[in-house]
């Protein structure tokens, strides 16, 4: 039986990737070492780290002014280290709601700041995208972060607020690399890897230079981006293995014709289940409005919870795994991300439409 | 040719848990699935990191009155966390500076309260351990903090510092698992994983209950080791993969007769190197007290560079790799952890003899 593993993350890597890994793990080009067992400072880890870096930056386009760093902690530290390193001391900064993960992000920079709640989704219990035109924006705010894919909620925004000076801060978790973006219209991106690039364990930070060097000398060493922008992100010892797995995924993405080709397969892969959930009379709903739903992750359900928990079983009785929905929202959760083939999207959605049928 | 890799960090791992980790790379126990693409959330995880916690506890005999955490950021984070949470509205904290290890954590914390080095090895370049009685504890501190091996001075604590009441803090991430110790002697033990327990990008910290929630509640919220405890260590997506390593590697070392089977071998493994310097009629020099140095990790040199040079380059073409002093130290440096066998010290230490017959 073939699996199909819908997690929303840590999520499906390329079949390709891990067999790469896999074939590399006790002995990597010859060297006799795993990469795991490599010092960070010797000449084939960095090597290959220099290689992720590249690879990245030829993916995304990223200019030349903008540092990438490959740091711990998670999208989680992100939340704090953003306003410890780009308040600079201003007091204030907008945060626009638009599901759990922006939530978590502004609960955590009441902390440090004053949070302006530039636009909120919460009317429509976070199923859309507030119209830009809406968005109180303060012209004197240290940044305007965002989140363009809830994971949780579905939500997606199709385009990029355009905050003119005022740095743009993006958490691009859960949809970096599923389509293009200028990077130059952000001030900071940041991601945690478990989604869209690699294992858990690395978080990408691609920063704007000056943006950096502005914190409190006060604050932690390691929570400090110029720490790891001065060092190359090698200041300690980095998650060299998650690196690593990231770069072969960067790799695995040139090879497969980049963002746009991942673009271009993503659109038709959220098609396949949008359509069947509109096509089913009622059977399934997804709450979210038709143009802000997310090519990431596709929450839907059926009328009752009994049916979601049928739906799970026999589900997973076909292969396809970690359908359920996140413990807030409840039903189904589909995770399509850039490594969830063509095949298992149909396979989905046609159980999809035979378990309507079967049960409509 | 066998290849054998002395690096000090990340560092070699057990063959047979390559092995293992290579064999259940793309399907861990007929899931279907790689470790790194399961949700956290899942059972499948949950089972490989409660059963890394149980197999730890057993090594180390851990009280139940201490958490173990998986976290992120080496020992660098902790070089903060420490003094953010164990402060707890105290001044002052007693550090004992031993080598380039302990000073980083003295550095570190100056920016949050008063150090009082209670004691230091600076008046012989740091190549012993100041004996107990000389130490300036102050009984208002809010802890003792020590690093019981010197990963780059090559400096070992045979015996632990009774501080009484006031918490002892050990940065153990060259030596844990390496030696038995009494884990309630100690307010608090952390360690980076990439030298005695797994791949980089693990941090493990075992802390008593008591020393546990009395931050501020102003620290960033991933930063309060409550945060973890509460959650055990699942607040956010912890770093999977290389908890699933360490795990592996606390079966091998129990399958292997534990740490104090450990502590024999390793004995017996830095014996054959210390002979071969001492046995080299000057030869090779390793500066540090006989009485203090470290089983882990060992440092020597001849007389000038280029004969450094030699060695290391004849080393590397006898598969002995990663055998290049710290940059501050210049040299040699043998890290010789759990992992590595006695073969392959019994192959250096051969080759010392051989090369210094030659040269000397």
């Amino acid at each position: 039986m073939t699996i199909y593993n819908f997690s929303a993350g840590p999520a499906v890597l390329p079949k390709e990737v891990l067999q790469q890994a896999q074939a590399e793990l006790l002995d990597w080009h010859g060297s006799g070492m795993s990469v795991m067992e490599m010092s960070h400072r010797g000449k084939e880890y960095m090597g290959i780290h220099a290689q992720a870096e590249a690879d990245l930056r030829e993916l995304m386009g990223i200019p030349r002014n903008y540092k990438v760093l490959f740091l711990q902690g998670g999208a989680h530290l992100q939340f704090s280290m953003i306003p410890l390193n780009l308040l600079a001391g201003r007091a204030s900064a907008d945060y626009v709601n638009t599901g759990i993960w922006s939530k978590k992000a502004i609960d955590e920079a009441k902390k440090f700041c004053h949070v302006n709640e530039a636009a909120s989704g919460a009317d429509r219990k976070f199923t859309y995208v507030p119209e830009f035109k809406s968005w109180k924006l303060d012209k004197d705010a240290a940044y305007v972060h965002y989140t363009p894919n809830e994971t949780i909620d579905g939500v997606e925004f199709g385009w990029v607020p355009d905050t003119g000076d005022v740095p743009l801060v993006a958490d691009m978790s859960s949809n970096i690399l599923s389509r293009p973006y200028d990077v130059s219209k952000f001030g900071l991106i940041y991601a945690g890897a478990q989604k869209n690039i690699g294992p858990a364990g690395v978080t990408l930070v691609i920063v704007r230079d000056d943006l950096v060097g502005h914190a409190d000398p006060r604050l932690p060493t390691m929570l400090n981006y110029k720490t790891h922008a001065d060092a190359d992100s090698m200041y300690n010892t980095p998650p060299t293995y998650g690196i690593y797995m990231s770069g072969l995924v960067f790799q695995w993405l040139k090879k497969n014709g980049g963002v746009a080709a991942m673009e271009k397969t993503n659109i038709a892969k959220a098609k396949l289940l949008y359509d069947a959930i509109d096509a089913s009379g009622g059977f399934y709903v997804c709450p979210v409005a038709k143009a802000d739903r997310s090519r990431m992750n596709v929450p839907f359900k059926t009328a009752d919870a009994a049916t979601d928990a049928e739906f799970l079983k026999q589900a997973e009785a076909r292969g396809m795994l970690q359908l359920k929905g996140h413990k807030l929202a409840g039903g189904m959760r589909a995770s399509i991300y850039n490594a969830m083939p063509m095949a298992g999207v149909q396979a989905l959605a046609d159980f999809m439409v035979e378990f309507a049928q079967r049960k409509g």
